[in-house]
């Protein structure tokens, strides 16, 4: 494709990339994987995937018939989405200037997910040996023992697993990032004929990456479960029992967690510190309007959009799939155990067979939007949020449907006949606290509700009050989805145990379970969800694109409603996002609890808050969550802080630049950019990594020189309960406040208040600064670490013991 | 007094009182005992006073020779203030304008703390028949039963109790509002002479208070010991044990906090909303100084000072100290009966010693600061900072001495002869903590530190960087002090662990105990760290005056010169409340499960988080403290929003007061912040208040309903637990976010980066009023939030079971 592109350039008007973007192009380090990537064409690398497939496939057929369903699933889904990247593909690029910005945009992005990817990439196999060493050291369960699995084969299976992960993971990001720089052109080009059809090929681009990256944290899983499965000869006599096979998985979830971090971390710095830097300068100095191509800022602006919202939301979701399903499986194996359910497949498989789904009901709400409605090309434009939302009520009331189908199918048992009926029912809840989560989100950040408007109106009275009334507004809007989220741990929890499955002493077990399926009803629009969200940052780069070719006024306007929809859908796509990882990890604080449990061989049911070092714990948990975001929100000050007094030199060094006279010098803010994000992604992310192990590890020697036995293990538990509790709330805030701004400087700019230019839409964009790293760096960091928390615990769980 | 005052202005010049504030002046309703106590004659009423004290002397002497020596250090304390009260009032009041300044703002005070104070009462009296009902049904301890204290006996004690904490907070209060609206002309006066004379005037009246609040913390809860323990007849057999008098003074500490949060949420409101109100018309669009006479919010403004930080801030720290003595005086009591210590009283009435000493330290710290160094009265200023700091070392170095001394005669068992000797230790880790903390706050919030440099130099690239910065910098600064608690509460509890005392089955019981002492070292320097925060106001308040009555430069120098010091003691006081709160707190939580324990007959010693309730429980205490903090801030921005346009309002009306041809109308802001903050105080207020009780009461009915015992008891243990490390750092976030904020913008004022008026100085001042009201108003009303609900859940626990 590059060479296409390419070949279509038309280097005479704006001569973008040849001149600004060498040091991105001769860059001297590229990880060997990314080189072989980049190599290999589309169709052979499509062709090898479906080789491996079918090797893989016969494993599956050993395995459970129901692996083979999943299997089949996710390779039609593949396809799909293989029919999805030809038909966007196949869509015209426009005038040569739109190709040149934006090959421009996707030479930055690559080249800046190229020298990210190689620092993680580092940074997993270093991590790796760590993981290695720890576990040739551990001791092991006696159910391992028994399955003749040793210390090295375990260590080599959490190895291999967190390896996987973090591939996969580094995979998903890499398609969000492919799909996008190729889709925002081609939905500017489509601008100039259409809204309806710009808003189809958005849709269609984010659908595909969407399914690709869901497709991939299921298969993943999948092909991990059966290929140990076989391997280590489950459910023969003598070997390991098929419920504790989920355990092995965890590394899966750590490793894809791990790069998801970075991911987010840099790609959020990226993003925002670029935007920052540029609306300081441009807007607020300057009083030029966003994206104008006089800004040297905005290339990089536009670069951020890539890496830090479709690069690391594609991450993101895959990490949240992926440890849902893990934790998911954990506690449906412990239960079929306890309740000596004859095949516990059903029960562990579960969720493979919910995101299966999936991928079906969500490619149907994708394909449900068609490019032309009756007749005409050129209809007024109709409001995307309705047609986005008409797409989410087919996949929702499909999602029901099939996840009814899928609990009489696997979780039907003799000895508890209507368990299935109430699992359907934590089903439902889940699907209805998704759907007022994005209710709640939505009434906060949208402006056509009252908490916009009064902070619009605070805006009035200068800077001071909008941010005093932001912040209110944010800390404000945690008491909602937190209250929302209890009652649906509660009556989860409620209808899972009085499901009639009972352990051998009577007492009933489905509870945790119960949550778990919750979580997984939550979760089962995902795909469409992530579509939504994709679809964000792909308008919001068309936009730019549209901008900086000078189109008419009426593309802009198509491209405007299609952008202001996106940071809509932006904004509730991290509710969802939190609310699942507030579920999710309440799972995984369980299966915690249970593998410690296991390793040191006693019981393991109560983390005491009443304890001093297990309050310290809490205590410490909490603050870990204020200092990571306070090094989140930092990093991006600071960088900003780089590129504003880079773009402030060149207008001082250039002063044609603002008459056109001159070219600003694009490149030197990207690649500004882009090493000062990869620096200070460093620093919170090792806090994230190393402040657990740290914990723990010090109160195991503590607690071994006060003769206090398990020490370390229950004050990571408590660590990691305050930590997810804080985190759930902080990211909540930081979400809320920060979309709520940008939607109230939205709200003047529709003429509210004084409109453009006024002193209020100038508090209002102070506002809108302050809430960029709040709502697209530290915010969705949040999310992935409080699950990273949950999984590192649990891959290190024998170093505290 | 007010005579004096009136027949001393001259109303030519400067007539501010009597035009503006008939509306205070006139108020219909002011409750009985206000205008009983505002009737009497000072002397008169001080005479009732030791007539009352010589009553319950007697009561005194037959308890305990401890609480006689109690009794008597606080009766030469009380008479100590009465000769810095006395040495205060005979300084001169300064010129006629000065008084008539002073005049208003004392009035504006007086008016506001009436009518606040009348509405807390209401709330008082109410809240004391909903806990008197609750009493009434509820069910007694064994202990109580076979002392003979029936349900209606324990009503009215915990009642009684309840009301006169409230009363003695609401004294507290008044006490500090009462010498700082006096001393402030006073200070103004004498910074006409001299600036060391202006330091000692303020330094003896804030001591003044700061002894009066710590004196009746201490003899209130003696009386109520003394006067319990005579009534029940403790000791004696059949009746009730000493060690288990301690638990009917929980009323006490929760009277205490409830008034103090109510004064800290209206005061804070008041005073941050008339402070940013005025700076965002004043300083922001007219460009006046802060404290000019022509702002029409300037009068309103200083009354702030008064209500917000005066009065507030002794209701702060008498509670605080109330309920460390009592919960120490708890766990003394339940520990000197495990250990079947013979006498007990020593361990329980430790407490009340400790800070009895305090009075004595602190008295000494305060004489040390002399009015007068060698000659002559117009030396240069000295740094009045490092003139506190020595008498602060004084007063440390008293309190290790007096600290180690009664640990000695106190805590010394034949049981375990060294117990005291580790006791004296945990002190001396208190000692150091609150040192440590003051250092922390100090590093973060001082401008010759970096992180307030940092602050300052990001203000240069705009507001909305200032904002980012400020932030990360409040979230970033939990993390020393959070490491400094977690080390000082496991070493405390180590220290008093291995104490050797012992149970009756050998297992070391003094671990709890030790953090409690760990907690009385960090208070007992109470009264000099309260003496530094008064001074802030008063030397702020002072500074208006001088400011308002258009004195020379050289006074306004000398005022800036202390107004910035009391900025610093102002921080630095905060972030020793909040250690002891959080130390506090932690003892209050122990007292907590053991009081439900003796209620519900059962052991009661864990609080497991793995438990769906439970971890909801902590949720929902977290996001209080999110949602407290939302509404404490939007109250302080809507009631700005309030000032702002009835300054801008008076501005345009009455053009000529930019001109000093007209003069504002004071007196209408001053009655519109102080109607506007005891309606916003109330929200908050009875969210604090009232989630505690419901979250109890609904988790009670739903465990009776799922067959949990204990559910409701253990759900507010959770929430408890959670709120409290929630609140700890939100509170260390707002109150250094907001220090640092505010000396980054003086930093800025002293010439660097640009200086006032540039657009770095803007910037630095939106950032400083986005910290006001976190600074003033919702961080310390966190502090206190959490104390009160600590004390809320003692005295509600029967409801919960």
């Amino acid at each position: 494709m590059d060479d296409d592109m390419e070949s279509g350039g038309n280097m005479a008007a704006f001569n973008v990339r040849q001149r600004t973007f060498p040091s991105m192009k001769n860059k001297p380090y590229t990880p060997l994987i990314f080189r072989i990537f980049m190599g290999v064409n589309v169709r052979v690398m499509f062709f090898l995937f479906l080789l491996g497939l079918g090797a893989i496939f016969y494993i599956g057929a050993s395995t459970s018939p129901i692996i083979v369903f999943v299997f089949s699933i996710c390779i039609i889904s593949f396809l799909f989405s293989l029919y999805l990247t030809k038909w966007v593909l196949a869509k015209d690029e426009g005038p040569p200037e739109m190709v040149e910005i934006s090959d421009a945009i996707r030479d930055g992005a690559e080249g800046f997910f190229r020298t990210q990817y190689g620092t993680i990439s580092k940074m997993s196999i270093l991590l790796a040996l760590v993981i290695l060493s720890i576990y040739l050291f551990r001791s092991t369960t006696p159910q391992q023992e028994s399955s003749g699995i040793g210390r090295s084969t375990s260590a080599f299976i959490t190895v291999a697993a967190f390896l996987l992960g973090a591939l996969c993971s580094g995979i998903a990001g890499y398609v969000g990032m492919w799909v996008s720089v190729r889709a925002n052109v081609r939905v500017a080009s489509a601008a100039r004929r259409s809204a309806r059809e710009a808003l189809q090929i958005a849709i269609r681009a984010g659908g595909l990456s969407a399914i690709i990256v869901v497709g991939m944290a299921v298969i993943g899983v999948a092909i991990l479960y059966a290929t140990f499965f076989v391997w280590l000869g489950v459910d023969s006599s003598d070997s390991m029992k098929v419920t504790d096979l989920p355990l092995l998985l965890v590394g899966y979830g750590f490793g894809a967690s791990f790069v998801a971090l970075f991911a987010q971390l840099g790609g959020g710095i990226y993003t925002k510190a670029a935007d920052v830097g540029a609306d300081l300068v441009g807007k607020i100095e300057q009083g030029i309007p966003e994206d104008d191509p006089r800004n040297p800022a905005v290339i990089a602006d536009l670069v951020g959009d890539n890496v830090g919202d479709c690069a690391a939301r594609g991450a993101d979701l895959f990490e949240s799939i992926a440890a849902e399903i893990i934790s998911a499986m954990i506690l449906g194996g412990t239960m079929a155990q306890r309740c000596k359910i004859e095949d516990p497949s059903g029960f562990i498989l579960f969720p493979l067979v919910v995101h299966s789904f999936d991928l079906v009901v969500s490619s149907v709400g994708i394909l449900s939007i068609r490019g032309t409605r009756d007749s005409g090309a050129k209809n007024p434009i109709e409001d995307p949020m309705a047609i986005l939302e008409k797409g989410y009520s087919v996949t929702i009331l499909l999602a029901v449907l099939t996840f009814g189908a899928s609990t009489r199918w696997l979780l039907y048992t003799e000895q508890a006949p209507t368990a299935w009926l109430n699992f359907a029912l934590c089903g439902l809840v889940g699907i209805m606290t998704a759907y007022v989560f994005v209710w709640i989100t939505k009434y906060y950040t949208d402006y056509k509700h009252e908490p916009v408007r009064t902070l619009a109106l605070s805006s009035t009275t200068g800077h001071g009050t909008n941010i005093i009334a932001g912040i209110s507004l944010g800390l404000e809007s945690t008491a909602l989805p937190v209250l929302v989220i209890s009652a649906s741990i509660i009556s989860a929890f409620w209808l899972g145990r009085t499901s009639g499955l009972v352990d051998e002493a009577g007492n009933p077990t489905g509870g945790l379970f119960g949550t778990a399926v919750a979580t997984m009803g939550m979760l089962s629009t995902a795909a469409y969800v992530l579509t939504m969200d994709m679809f964000g940052p792909i308008a919001d780069n068309a936009g730019g694109i549209v901008e900086m070719s000078q189109q008419p006024e009426s593309v802009r306007e198509i491209t405007d409603v299609l952008d202001a929809v996106g940071n809509t859908t932006k904004a509730t796509t991290k509710g969802f996002a939190i609310g699942s990882a507030a579920l999710a990890s309440f799972l995984l604080f369980s299966a915690y609890m249970d593998e410690v449990a296991s390793f040191a061989h006693t019981s393991f049911k109560e983390v005491d808050i009443a304890i001093p070092e297990v309050f310290v714990g809490g205590l410490l948990g909490s603050m870990l969550i204020f200092l990571f975001s306070a090094w989140a929100c930092s990093a991006v000050g600071r960088t900003a802080q780089e590129v504003v007094n880079e773009v402030r030199r060149q207008f001082i060094e250039r002063p044609g630049i603002m008459d056109y006279q001159e070219k600003p010098d694009y490149g030197r803010c990207v690649s500004i950019v882009a090493s000062a994000s990869l620096r200070e992604m460093i620093k919170p992310g090792a806090l994230a990594i190393i402040s657990p192990m740290a914990i723990g590890i010090l109160f195991r020697i503590l607690g071994h020189f006060t003769g206090h036995p398990l020490l370390g293990a229950k004050v990571v538990a408590s660590m990691l309960m305050f930590a997810t509790v804080s985190g759930i709330l902080m990211a909540l805030f930081l979400n809320t406040s920060g979309g709520a701004w940008d939607n109230a400087k939205k709200y003047i700019e529709t003429g509210a208040l004084g409109g453009k230019g006024s002193d209020c839409h100038k508090a209002a964009i102070t506002g809108d600064t302050v809430g960029d790293p709040f709502k697209d760096t530290a915010g969705p960091s949040l999310h992935v670490l409080i699950k990273m928390l949950a999984t590192i615990t649990l891959v290190m769980a024998p170093v505290f013991l």
